[in-house]
């Protein structure tokens, strides 16, 4: 039950990641080519909600009323993402999946259309590089659309990634940078001066210095950045108001095989295909490898990863609907994943309120979109303490009722907001 | 490539069987405890249809107009059912799933029931075991059906098995019984006087004495029997009008899982629950160890056992109006088989026409069901030339036109009948 080290090279290594799936690693990548020592601990790592993920980037189409700082962070990750992913390639060695193909997203009766163009309404509005084709339009661009739609809008620049491709990419390109990937499952957070086995938080509680295993193995680390996504809450050790209130939302997904992959002439779909369908979201993304990812049901199920009938004949007709054709395609994968959903549709990201604790979790539908921005945040926050501006909005501390108690016994006011650069 | 013998034993056996599903498998665990030296070759032994199979033993549900012969040897199958399992336990021991559980077919609207009323009335009338059932009663027994459930069919005798766990119990007996089972692919027909390459059948053929497999091995033996299901009629050199008239029939199917296994108290069903769903045959078959086996698709799309996203689609969809609680269950495998498909729906059995080459195939959706009485009834023909009157009306001589040539070059008159036990 020794004190042991994260790190290969032996010695504390400067930040330890609680958390392998795509989040997780890519802010150890980054924090890495930072020239930090970086461990990585998950029982699975490459795992995670990205592998059963859809990938879509869709800042554009996916914005709602009232989330404009979200957007905003949105869009920077996705203007990132080019840059990213040929960072990533390069130093890898292997390709992601990265397909620059836009997204239409369409009505399928009168009352749809009549939303969709108040989406498209407000997409204007906000400067969105958004238009609007008639079901005609539409279909000739996507000829395999159901002859039932009215409408649709095109955005041109929501792409899409493959998830599991990149959490392999980023595996491959920490190791090459020295990152300690340690298989195992964090239990609980370890403070200096603290008593281990003590009560969270107080007084007693000091600065994090690592995380103890399920196996009793201790991993110190000089910060701790906790990115373990669904799973986040389920730390112990971390006191009640500094920890992520961040729950699982369960999502089953579907993968079906199209005839030839998507960039091919004749093409079964060109681009990712989504709607509203019976108020929920269904979307149709087309890999150039010929996979396609039909998603996703939205479910509060705690962690539960059950593939069930209902959701998988829910996606079908829904997705039946929308493009009658996906019928004859083979369906050659079932999955179910867990969002790490937050209050606000929103991440986490940044100080914690706990000293050496940093937080990047509940990126909700947007973790794949989200990673480049919260990568590059991250590395910037462990580095010189202070968090990228366009982070700012999304610090723990916004979900703490002004006059609570500081969540770090010991800091008066909470380091959250001093260590944002404003 | 030298001849080679099947049979570890040294020396050919005295028959050998193309094909390792459960027909083979049963026919060829028969003939050895008849005290025939035996020997099986197949890809991969114990797969075929069977593993994908529901195991229903509907000889009474599955009861159609004008196919009486066909009605005499499935209830004979049924019957042979609890000996031929309780035999084949002991033999290998191991448990095959066999469940005296029941069926219960329903009418899910007006018309349904107007059909199904007239398949009661023809069922009474060939005297078989069957009651009516208000759509109240129906849910009395299983309360997990629909509301809309109008009235019912119990067939008490209709039963279900295992058959996976049969292809594996055969497998073992088979095993014990020193019949030796070959892993490879039968390509063609061998036949002494003529010459191995030469054209198919015609006077230059003689008498069977083995087949060939796809790497150039020779298997001989004194009897060869064709069991190879929907791929029987892909066998090389046979004469045309010998080779049985055999397609395959895909099947898609669906394993759900429920809470508890079928004989629990509380249990989400408790018999084979089946209907007829938009003109579509729907089954629902629990077994004890909790699988629900749903099924199943007709499709004739050739070799092709893709699973699509249509045909999980349909079951979905109608096992959830006769079911609706299924779309809490796990959705644990999708499958696809071949049932292999005769002009008539029965089987194909006994003397080819062809000295020396016997068949057990053409069971379509029957296959289980007619395993005891198939596999018994060859082992018969197999041991003392005569075919067992039950079997008689199912020879491959009913498919040949009166006045056409012999399918044997050599015999005038074709020994299917002459073998006949009349």
């Amino acid at each position: 039950m020794g004190v042991s080290a994260a790190g290969s090279s032996g010695g504390s290594p400067d930040v330890l990641v609680v958390g392998g799936g795509l989040v997780g690693l890519a802010v150890a990548w980054r924090a890495a080519a930072r020239g930090l020592r970086v461990g990585v601990v998950d029982p699975a790592p490459g795992g995670g909600a990205a592998r059963v993920a859809a990938g879509m980037l869709a800042a554009v189409t996916e914005v709602k009323y009232g989330e404009e700082a979200l957007l905003a962070l949105n869009l920077e990750s996705q203007r990132r993402y080019p840059g990213f992913v040929a960072e990533l390639v390069e130093a890898a060695g292997e390709d992601v999946g990265y397909r620059e193909c836009g997204t239409l997203a369409v009505a399928l009766d009168a009352d749809d259309r009549a939303e969709l163009r108040e989406v498209y309404a407000h997409q204007r509005r906000l400067g969105l590089p958004v238009s609007w084709l008639t079901g005609r339009e539409a279909r000739r661009l996507e000829p395999m659309l159901a002859a039932s739609v009215r409408g649709a809008l095109l955005a041109e620049g929501d792409h899409q990634v493959d998830g599991r491709r990149l959490c392999a990419a980023l595996l491959t390109a920490c190791g090459r940078l020295g990152v300690d990937v340690v298989r195992g499952s964090a239990r609980r957070l370890l403070r200096a001066g603290g008593s281990p086995g003590g009560r969270a938080g107080g007084a007693a509680g000091g600065r994090v210095v690592g995380v103890r295993l399920d196996d009793g193995t201790e991993l110190t680390a000089g910060q701790v950045v906790l990115a373990a996504g669904s799973h986040s809450a389920l730390l112990e050790g971390v006191p009640e108001e500094v920890l992520p209130p961040v729950r699982p939302v369960k999502g089953q997904v579907l993968r079906l095989r199209m005839p030839s992959g998507a960039g091919a002439p004749g093409a079964f779909l060109g681009r990712t295909v989504r709607a509203v369908v019976r108020g929920v979201h269904l979307y149709l993304v087309p890999r150039l490898n010929g996979e396609l990812v039909v998603g996703a049901t939205e479910e509060e199920m705690g962690y539960d990863t059950t593939v069930t009938a209902g959701g998988v004949y829910e996606l079908l007709r829904d997705a039946h609907e929308l493009v009658p054709g996906i019928t004859e395609l083979p369906l050659v994968e079932t999955s179910a994943g867990l969002r790490p959903g937050s209050p606000d549709n929103a991440p986490v990201l940044g100080p914690s309120g706990l000293d050496g604790l940093a937080l990047a979790t509940g990126h909700g539908r947007n973790g794949v979109l989200l990673t480049p921005v919260t990568a590059d945040c991250l590395a910037e926050y462990l580095v010189s303490g202070r968090l990228p501006e366009v982070a700012a909005p999304f610090t723990a501390r916004r979900f703490r009722r002004s006059g609570a108690p500081s969540a770090a016994g010991a800091a008066p006011a909470g380091p959250a907001l001093r260590e944002v650069v404003a």
